[in-house]
């Protein structure tokens, strides 16, 4: 049997793309087009790795007066929905695309919080897929309202129950969970700047600090640095993946297809450089996309060629 | 038994209010509070008359995919839904509101696009409303790809089938629908210009354009000016209803108040002066409210003394 796969998203949202040429604050301005996607990053992930025929569970929480987006969206995909339904709505986070004037506009509002009764709905979750999945990736931001140590808490029970957990969070939640030593992380830049609290001025600094987190049990950090490509480092190897120059159209969900296209390699027994190549074509797959997509499997994997793959073991240590 | 009241919204909203300060286009804004309520023109006359008891039942067309705000809605306000439900989502209209800069920006989602089998649903809902109701309360905007002649049709339907039929709509649909000559319509000023074709400076303008509709076989017209509060006209008297100054909160809903106003004095048989003081109550009530909201009945009808009712009959013939 393929090894199950649960992406765990604590603080979904609505993607909702619209098109306004002429945007003005202060105005009525109609929308000339729209596009709406269940967004959240362990929600790409899932999405991108029920592309790759991986099975998948997704857990977290749901406001239950929007829900029927997603409902659909993880039917379509075979996605296994484990979802807490909390009252309320799941957050929309609204881009105003106005090419006219070459400007986007965010519009992110507020969250769900979560009640006692549905941490402990979460709490039972995290049992049932315990029996049912090997690899755990906890993705994004936390509700409000909820202990930023919620991902170290639950990267320490999983790993009590000898799971594979890759973590892609920032901020506070980050920081909290780096005891816990995760499988895997997977920071931009500056969320690794703001991890270790100093500046990272060059790909040399970059990997010194990505070493530092791997003598902290952490297995593999993973720096995504944007057009510039990705470092992967494990106790082995240091990994320079840079893509080619690609036409951006929507960087929504590109660092999670990265999360997603490297966990099909390790799936996969690739190499990490194998691992880089797959994980950084899926990022560049999803730049050529609105919203959180990723073309065919095929199209991406025969764009793979053309991401450059440089070890940097001999040249730093 | 009451006699019960059907409206129709064929082009409903969600009225999505947020408040960001300092909101800037072009860049990344968070909403600090937001409201959401269902809107559109009928569904707050829905309301609005449930809120004075008066039996109530509604249908149009509703997106499936986010109908769950309505149909909570109608379960709370006891409203009869008979909704066509439509693939898609029903529109949203966001008003964000900017206390910082003092400033209101609108963004106006599309909305639906009814087919031809909901067209045909369409109309097997209105022969069971035909069956059940005697009042009907037709409001708003078309949808797109919805011919403007739809007002016109119904009118003729329902009004022989012996039926008291209420219009508020403007431009292309309020125009085809005057030769039908609905019981009651509610212009606003500009609507009423529009419909006629010339300007309307002052009161005796305004009430001899009413005058012209009512020789067209409309029994009663309500204008509604904004602060300056509203003319009705029918056959026999001409009655300017004038509000005390108030604050405004938001002026969404205020026309459908005065509507839903006008209707419960009718059924109630009140003067047509009664019914203006009633109606225009509601509207300033309806000011008061952010969203399409009315405050309790009592507290209502406890302003009523504040609206100046004054007959014009004498004066101008």
């Amino acid at each position: 049997m393929k090894t199950k796969v649960a992406t765990i998203t604590l603080n979904p949202a609505i993607d909702h793309t619209a098109a306004i040429p002429y945007f003005t604050a202060g105005e009525v301005n109609r929308v000339t087009w729209e596009q709406i996607d269940p967004g959240g990053k362990g929600i790409n992930v899932a999405s991108f790795l029920s592309g790759f025929d991986v099975p998948i569970s997704v857990s977290g929480f749901l406001g239950q007066h929007n829900a029927d987006l997603f409902q659909r969206f993880f039917a379509e995909k075979q996605i296994d929905n484990r979802f807490v339904m909390v009252d309320g709505y799941t957050r929309v986070n609204i881009k105003i695309v106005d090419e006219a004037q070459d400007q986007v506009t965010d519009i992110n509002f507020p969250g769900l919080t979560p009640t006692e009764t549905d941490l402990s709905s979460f709490d039972q979750v995290i049992d049932s897929l315990i029996k049912d999945c090997d690899w755990f990736i906890l993705s994004g931001s936390i509700p409000t309202g909820m202990s930023a140590d919620i991902y170290g808490k639950l990267i320490d029970r999983l790993k009590r129950q000898g799971k594979t957990v890759v973590l892609d969070a920032s901020g506070e939640s980050l920081q909290q969970a780096i005891p816990f030593a995760p499988y895997a992380i997977k920071p931009n830049v500056n969320e690794l700047q703001e991890l270790i609290g100093r500046s990272l001025d060059d790909d040399r600094a970059i990997i010194q600090a990505a070493e530092d987190l791997i003598h902290q049990g952490i297995q593999c950090v993973v720096v995504s640095m944007g057009a510039k490509g990705a470092i992967f480092v494990d106790r082995s190897e240091v990994i320079h993946a840079r893509p080619p120059q690609v036409e951006v159209i929507s960087t929504v969900g590109a660092g999670d297809a990265m999360v997603a296209g490297f966990i099909v390699g390790k799936l996969q027994n690739f190499s990490l450089s194998d691992c880089a190549k797959l994980a950084t074509t899926c990022s560049i797959a999803a730049l050529s996309q609105i919203g959180p997509r990723l073309p065919p499997r095929d199209t991406i994997e025969s764009w793979m060629s053309q991401v450059k793959i440089k070890s940097l073991l001999q040249t730093h240590r």
